[in-house]
């Protein structure tokens, strides 16, 4: 039985993981029998947006506390882990990865990857370990990995695509039902909502990510 | 095309809408081509839980803008809708349903459900239109239509049971990949993570209750 981690980054599209996107990841590890494990930084959200109105709001929200959301409850700190512990890892999308596992969505090709985050993703590319991301969290894997050339897709766009190449990954087009695959770094990636529009477009990209990313955690 | 109103209640299972729940119901309702229309009352919740220790936060929250995370900002407050405006509505279940959408886990089978809540099931019913409800969410739908004695499933626990027979329903026992139909009424009730295990058994309930839902939303 394969353990693969689901590395959460809060609960809501706008500041965190984005859910669809979350939920569905767990559904198909679930369904291929797979052992799940939830991590998420113990940090504080870079911000936190009204879904219903689109504003800041004034509080403050923890990134481990708010993604415990989504895992009912059964969620661990990423910095208690290591690559030794799993047979591969999965980031969903949502502004989260790029505001909280990175500070892409603020500083764009100059970011910095959360170390924790970094640590984790480099130790499992150096274990040949697979790595799936979804819809934004390819900028962050791209920054986190920028040493090795990763090729990624988020889609069709060309300021985003542009982006990543700056960042010195490979970035290839795909359809929301595609999966982009890094053979030699066993790396996977599917542009889910980057794309849409609608939770069952985005499910089957996520469906054919899980499978690819449980097929590699096997070979 | 049916269009189907989804009622959510926040968002995390121990103080809102169960997010596993509510995202397999729009990925069936979507899968199966509805027309989706997400509801929440706008109120503040009952209670804000820290999902990765279950202990109560000191804040606020409220039931619209929390329930917006899951449907990703596109979502209407109940108060707006009639029966008129939709074909069929589900309930997503979490505590949310029996904390916001009524108070049954406070006052249990004294509880009161959430007037425009009790408004439009009522309606629903009168306008001979399906409703389908979720894990703990049937208790909300008993006590809002007592009057019928509604026949419904929370799975298998003998004092929810005595419950909802309390409150003037009639409780079926069903395992998790069942749905409870109750056909005079057009209710369909499946016990979702009142059982369990995991999401790949509540999602094959869930999937049965909102195909018929639509079956009945089109008959």
């Amino acid at each position: 039985m394969a353990k693969i981690g689901v590395l959460l980054s809060g609960c809501g599209v706008y500041d965190g993981a984005e859910i669809h996107e979350a939920v569905l990841t767990l559904l198909y590890l679930d369904k291929a029998g797979a052992d799940i494990l939830c991590l998420a930084p113990d940090m504080d959200q870079l911000d936190v947006l009204n879904h219903l109105t689109g504003q800041p709001m004034a509080e403050k929200r923890n990134v481990l506390v708010e993604s415990a959301r989504i895992a009912r409850g059964n969620i661990q700190n990423i910095r208690d882990f290591t690559a030794a512990d799993l047979d591969g890892i999965i980031l969903p999308g949502g502004f989260g990865a790029a505001k909280n596992l990175s500070n892409f969505a603020v500083k764009g090709t100059k970011a910095e990857v959360h170390p924790e985050v970094k640590r984790l993703l480099n130790e499992m590319v150096q274990a040949g370990k697979p790595i799936g991301a979804i819809c934004i969290a390819p900028a962050t894997l791209t920054k986190a990995l920028s040493g090795i050339q990763p090729e990624v897709t988020i889609g069709d766009d060309s300021k985003m695509s542009s982006a990543i190449e700056a960042m010195g990954g490979r970035h290839r087009i795909a359809t929301v039902e595609e999966i982009c695959v890094d053979l030699p770094h066993k790396l996977v990636t599917t542009p889910a909502y980057m794309l849409g529009p609608s939770i069952k477009n985005v499910a089957v990209g996520i469906e054919n990510l899980v499978m690819k990313v449980l097929e590699l955690a096997s070979s």
